[in-house]
């Protein structure tokens, strides 16, 4: 496997085999291990010092199904800690394809300059001048590109927001379509990608050269087991086909952990309008597509493209977190125009929920109402103008928070929760306070593990067994993305015998031997570096605290508060 | 002495004696053990937990001269840490003399309310509705509290800033004329006392019932010694009086160290229009006051009068750190802009120096140019207007950074340096990196020990001994805040026998012996006081640390970096 590093200061582009430490290591493992040992934790994430890290997962390019998971990593301009933002499409696997392993972008181009990356078939990499399409949307950017480039690329690439270097902008990535409808959303990397002055990463989808396994039996037997569980499960083999994401949007809200109106509600009474099923019943009616397959190697097809009343596409993929984001967060219970936020986020390359939330504590404060879609439209188009306001919401809710001097904001480290209120679903009040990435949900989703209705067993309302479950699963994650299989195949893992058989697939492609220990070890190693960059970078116990708002407001329907002490908190990592 | 707690959530105000453990301290050792006792560290700034202290200096409302300053402390909303940020005026006598040793406000006044708090002849203190004067102006304010109080009353307020809470918000205060021209300006502590709900505290200067003297013979011979002492000395008895603190611009500047466009020079070459003798020479010219008293007890008169050419007031005091804030930092070399800035920065509540230095930045990032005063005065206006680029500017250089997507910010935990660049005079980096107040001067100002003009003995160019000298600074000036000495009359405490006098009139006033450790151990105290709160809130020695730019960008002329390692910067508090 190769390791690309560019110096965009020099324009220098170095190809090498991956270094023998990183060689077991893939996605989020290689991504925050190289950011941990070779940035400054104290470097400023837009200076030359800080690197942006790309890395398919270890098992991408193989055969086994939904490894399609790319990752990125960096200091965080969000956070100021380190950050691992995965995103699916098509790009990781075209890089594993091209037997490369990671891309480095390090140093910063000179004032006034601006590059695309083509990595090639032969996977050798270029740098080409991209001034002329500095500040363009992604949709337009990406129609430019492939009309230049005519074969099938793999197009990664960031909107105005990344241009600008705001602290919300994501990593946008092509889908199956060719359209940039992935998103790398959290930490604002997109960000870091325009400071280094990238405004695009262009990768050949004909490589034929991934990594060899070193037993292509072994592998395959088990990669087709593990293939045949996540079909034979009723979540990923039924359920997320036919609603998608949407599908937790009645669940979360009957539990009253669907934060609304920036968490003073954890019910919205709009939600039947923007559920799952009103979703598919919509989308059906236009003559949409309710099931699509987004990313490659996917066997689940969770993915959606929503249309208009014309039939003309609006967006692909209208997930739950946006549908709560730009809806119960906000209070707008019009799909339509949910649908079109989530459309000019990708276009504009912003993190739906960084940007819903800063919509919402700027609407909690004052600025333009509740329920106000067409405010919070143009509050996204400002972004791609940058006008002062659009500044505001692009930099996230703390900003937002910080310029209406307002109080209540749901961030962790600086990066907004997700939808699930820590009041409801204590869990997540340990994940959110507790991962160095921030308020994040897929570091440690145990939402399942703490309602009925996904055969959960911990009382969401209590304190018991939370750190527990949030620990392993924040361990068991960390492993999980660095392997670079899809969430939604983790049906597959939780499947009797999976672990062993993901465990079976890592050692029959690196050709030694590999447990269920090794994976617990894995995933340990992965937080160590991660926590040990952000000790570094000035991060302490204070800092794995949610804000006072979910420790002194207690929400509706429930009215409960978040319940853990502080020492209990910081029993979650005893290493 | 009493202790008045103003409880805005009830609106009910508790006045007891002052608790005897608080008793033997005043001013910023009383804030900031108040602060560290009472606030939890981990509270939003600007929700109710926090709390806004005032307290006037042990000594102040003796006979002692210069000793009417007034320390102000709560969490910071800029920084995120403890702060004490103080200020002269008339309001700390005021206090003093009605027996008043400090005003606590507490919690959060109801959405839609608003207070003035009134401390009237008798100590007794109420709350008066202020909805009608919330936005407005400062000097407008006290002009229309002015009129209806009628008698002599001390003002301390905010303007539209505060009201906004917006993280520079300074708390204006009158002077000996009336005019809110006095500001404890750092840390953003009027947006607290916007949170909390209170305008304005109006104290009257009438009060006869200071705290007595244990030993008033004694104190009068060693008051008068200082006095003296601070009299004969050049600085102090001269210098100041005739040219103001302006009298540094040349100094600084010549000695390669006044920031110059966002710090990218250490040299202005417009300086000789802004420097002390040009702005004397033209106040002069004006029929304006090069030498003005502007708080109580003062006998230094180091104020001064700005007027136009028609001879109309338009701003005082003019002093140093502005005149580097809005002129050299942003590369602007008309003192006339100038004076303006510094009103329009006392009028609507700003501190002008983060304020100069938010313009520094957004003008570095390339909103306007260098130089253009009338983009700045446009700039600060907008704050009043409450503009999202007045947010934004109003908000400090770090969310000017985030929203222009600029990583040369010069503040180091939030707060931006002051007027020396410690890249060329080296002792400075270790005090902007280690006080606990963020980016700040006054907290241990080593310029004299640095520079041979002003008969220092240590390389500003090197570290040897600046470690030792910054944390001795920074011991002593925590007692200075302490008893509430102003900073210019620190002539007093240098000179033979000095502190030995101060010590007597503690040990006067407080009928019990305190000697030179006694000093010490105060000083040491308060900044033990000042660590832990930060350390609770979230800070590690990776926040005692410059930005970026010092390490790695040489200033001209010298051409140097901040040398020092991160182990010798954390040798400053070894306690």
């Amino acid at each position: 496997m190769k390791l690309i590093r560019v110096d965009m200061t020099n324009r220098k582009i170095d190809v090498k085999d991956i270094p023998q430490d990183y060689r077991m290591l893939g996605g989020r493992g290689l991504t925050s291990t190289m950011i941990n040992n070779e940035v400054p934790a104290g470097c400023h994430p837009l200076g030359p010092q800080n690197k942006l890290v790309f890395s398919p997962g270890l098992l991408t390019g193989t055969p086994l199904i939904n490894t399609s998971r790319l990752s990125v990593g960096a200091k965080s301009p969000l956070t100021g800690g380190i950050k691992e933002s995965n995103v699916g499409g098509t790009v990781a696997y075209a890089l594993a394809r091209l037997g490369i392993g990671a891309v480095v972008i390090e140093g910063k181009a000179p004032v006034d300059s601006y590059y695309s990356l083509v990595i090639d078939d032969d996977g050798s990499a270029e740098l080409i001048d991209a001034r002329d399409v500095k500040g363009m949307r992604t949709y337009a950017l990406v129609e430019k590109l492939a009309a230049a480039y005519g074969e099938p690329y793999s197009i990664t690439c960031i909107g105005p927001a990344g241009d600008f270097q705001l602290s919300s902008a994501s990593i946008q990535t092509t889908d199956l379509d060719g359209r940039p409808c992935r998103a790398a959303g959290r930490g604002g990397l997109g960000a870091v990608m325009g400071a280094k002055g990238l405004k695009a990463m262009i990768v050949s989808r004909k490589g034929k050269t991934p990594d060899p396994l070193a037993s292509p039996e072994a592998f395959k037997t088990a990669s087709r087991a593990y293939a045949d569980a996540v079909k034979a499960d009723e979540f990923s083999g039924e359920i997320l086909p036919q609603l998608g994401t949407a599908c937790l949007v009645e669940a979360i809200n009957a539990a009253g952990a669907f934060p609304t109106r920036n968490a003073r509600d954890g019910q919205f009474e709009g939600v039947e309008k923007i559920s799952g099923e009103a979703l598919a019943e919509r989308i059906k009616a236009r003559g949409g597509k309710t099931t699509h397959k987004g990313c490659a190697q996917c066997i689940i097809d969770c993915s959606n493209e929503f249309v208009d009343q014309d039939g003309r596409y609006v967006t692909s993929s209208l997930e739950y977190e946006t549908i709560w984001s730009m809806g119960g967060m906000i209070g707008n219970d019009d799909l339509d125009s949910i649908a079109r936020l989530d459309f000019l986020c990708d276009d504009i390359g912003l993190d739906t929920m960084s940007t819903g939330v800063a919509i919402a504590v700027a609407m909690d404060a004052g600025y333009r109402s509740f329920g106000d879609a067409a405010a919070a439209i143009e509050m996204v188009e400002s972004v791609a103008e940058g006008t002062p306001m659009g500044r505001i919401i692009g930099s996230g809710p703390d900003v937002v928070g910080q310029c209406f001097g307002h109080d209540r904001v749901p961030t962790v480290k600086g990066q907004s929760i997700a939808a699930y209120d820590p009041r409801a679903i204590q869990g997540m009040a340990v994940t959110y306070s507790t991962t160095p990435m921030g308020g994040d949900h897929t570091a440690g989703w145990v939402v399942d593990q703490n309602l009925e209705d996904f055969g959960g067993t911990i009382n969401p309302l209590g304190t018991e067994g939370q750190v527990e479950a949030s620990r392993d699963t924040q361990i068991h994650m960390a492993a999980v993305d660095s392997v670079g299989i899809c969430d939604f195949a983790q049906s597959g893992l939780a499947a009797e015998g999976g672990l062993e058989n993901v465990c079976k697939m890592v050692s029959a492609k690196l050709g030694h031997p590999f447990g269920k220990a090794d994976w617990t070890d894995l995933g340990t190693r992965v937080l160590k570096a991660e926590r040990e960059f952000n000790r570094k970078a000035g991060f302490s116990s204070a800092d794995d605290r949610l804000p006072e708002m979910f420790y002194k407001e207690p929400l509706p329907p429930h009215n409960t508060v978040v319940m853990f002490s502080d020492e209990e908190m910081d029993t979650t990592f005893d290493f």
